[in-house]
């Protein structure tokens, strides 16, 4: 029940243990397809180029970022947390100018800052921000900012690495451009590997490149050839075949549960664990009209060792909660309800483990 | 008994399964480093930076390339197959300048060319090579070839994708500075992973960078942080914890049958297949010289259509073998004996399995 990894469901990781057959066998290129669909159902798209990645969330945050950005490319990253900040490094690794409009650690991106820097920066090319904050626990209003964005002439690119499957996504509704997850988060799967969708838009963007992306290994062009069309894919790389077959589970999972469920699955656990943690006297950091349901924050009380607590937690309990990363390290635990970890079960362990293991 | 992924053996599929647990747990951090010890072994060196990388062997070359060369940096790479090739593209796209020493595919690299190629170019920082071509079955001679790079004061980075566990490697004693490989050839493990290590001279030149890594997701100096020091470790990225459980399993598995006796399987194996293809007739495209024993190129006979017989293999003997690549494609056939698909069972079932497939 940390940041993710999340609890893997017994029937991924059995499909992860299947045999290992080719990375071009056709069997495996059936599955590659089925793979694509689910995704599209996901991430609530029907984008042609929607495909995994081969490596985990931050290698598609580069992806998203290496394929669409050329050197010297205006870029304007809301940032309110770490993977705000990791977005910056990305941009100024790339070469691009990056603008960044700050918001407070546990705040929302505010919309109007954004539209505020947009009349500044007219000649920005891309706005990029996070969906789920994993570091503060933060829902961004995607509808909204990405509507900002549009109207400024600006393809989107967000981060919905803890996001997918877990709170409401639409990403053609909202007209989100370019979108990336993880495999670790909501959707219950082992870590390694990223999804990614682009819009025709953002798809069009990539094909008119003017000069070629720095990543050999994560360049959109040739991972394409692989990915898409009929019959015979051409070799780049060789695929993670059984992180491919565990991710199919998983996604076959969450169609077989439904969006709206596992969505809804959510909601109602977070909510049982907001009571709890009430009962105990705990205060969560974030606002409820903002909160993430998949990840909670929750403030270390005066004169506790966070770090002890989660060690008891492991030790005693065997059970995982996530301690605070950058401005909130040592002031905050991360709790967890994600994809399978999100069960009442889990819920009821942690909130009666971290009751004997307060003090007093 | 493709070109890889090899088969898996059954050990280090359950391992794969097992429960995921968190990539700061410290069960993880106690196998991450029992994973650096154990890669030291298989690598034959003593080089503190050893660590497997989050995704497939194509990220360990760009690893490799990008943590090594800034921008305007001179480097050799010598090409005779795919993937020197497919060097040559990541030094490109890392601004390095770029000399090429090229051999026919099929043969080896000539150190003589390398030698002439180093006088003229004596500005050279870096001489790159691949030790096992994967495209053509051709065994680069390391120890010859580092000595004369060493000799003109360049490091050396040297993929062996395919080598690592099926032929002899000696990273220490034959003065190689950078040396990656992937899980799914000789080690049989799942592909997705790759292995990287760097001598301390190599290590220092990625300390005394002026400029930042081009890539934040394989940055080295982020990645040490993560995989090195006592106790709990900095998070860079989810590290892909069930995959880390192969690895570890099949890492294990080398040790305990020891390199010496898993290179000795390969040859012993490549003999028998050897013997095999002549009795029906079938050429080896490489000098037995400096032919790979894990990777056999068989000359499609005049008049026999490659692809028909491949299908025929897999849909008669569920038994995949490769098909060519690049000058390669539609005239030869790539038989892999790598790891756990390097058996006496395999050989005779390859070996009938083409006789009854032939025509004629």
């Amino acid at each position: 029940m940390g940041p993710g990894p999340s609890d893997v469901h017994p029937r991924v990781l059995a499909a992860t243990a299947q045999p290992t057959i080719g990375h071009l066998d056709p069997q495996f290129i059936g599955l590659m397809d089925d793979i694509k669909a689910l995704m599209r159902y996901a991430f609530n798209t029907s984008n042609s180029l929607t495909l995994p990645l081969s490596a985990p969330g931050s290698a598609g945050m580069e992806a998203a970022f290496a394929n669409l950005l050329e050197p010297g490319d205006k870029v304007i990253v809301c940032v309110n947390g770490v993977f705000g900040m990791r977005m910056c490094e990305n941009v100024r690794r790339m070469g691009g100018e990056l603008v960044t409009v700050e918001d407070e650690w546990g705040s929302q991106v505010d919309p109007e800052k954004l539209r505020a820097t947009l009349k500044q920066h007219g000649d920005a090319k891309v706005v990029a921000f996070v969906h789920a904050e994993t570091s503060t626990g933060v829902c961004s209003d995607v509808a909204t900012l990405c509507g900002i964005a549009k109207d400024a002439g600006c393809l989107t690119i967000v981060d919905t690495v803890t996001g997918l499957g877990g709170i409401e996504l639409h990403v053609d509704d909202w007209h989100v451009d370019v979108a990336y997850s993880g495999t670790q988060k909501c959707l219950s799967c082992p870590p390694g590997i990223s999804l990614i969708t682009y819009s025709d838009a953002a798809a069009a963007r990539v094909k008119a490149r003017n000069t070629p992306v720095q990543s050999w290994f994560l360049d959109l062009s040739l991972l394409m050839a692989y990915w898409e069309g009929e019959g015979a894919r051409t070799y780049h790389h060789t695929a993670p075949v059984n992180a491919m077959y565990g991710l199919h589970e998983a996604l076959l999972m969450l169609h077989e549960e439904g969006l709206q469920g596992a969505w809804q699955r959510h909601r109602e656990m977070h909510t049982l664990l907001a009571e709890g943690l009430q009962s105990l006297g705990l205060d969560l950091v974030v606002d409820a009209g903002y909160r993430l349901p998949q990840l909670n924050l929750v403030s270390v009380p005066d004169g506790v060792s966070e770090a002890d607590v989660r060690k008891q937690l492991l030790s005693r309990y065997n059970l995982e909660i996530g301690a605070g990363l950058g401005a909130f390290a040592g002031k905050v635990w991360r709790i967890g309800l994600m994809g399978y970890s999100a069960r009442q079960e889990n819920v009821l362990l942690c909130v009666n483990a971290l009751r004997n293991s307060l003090p007093g």
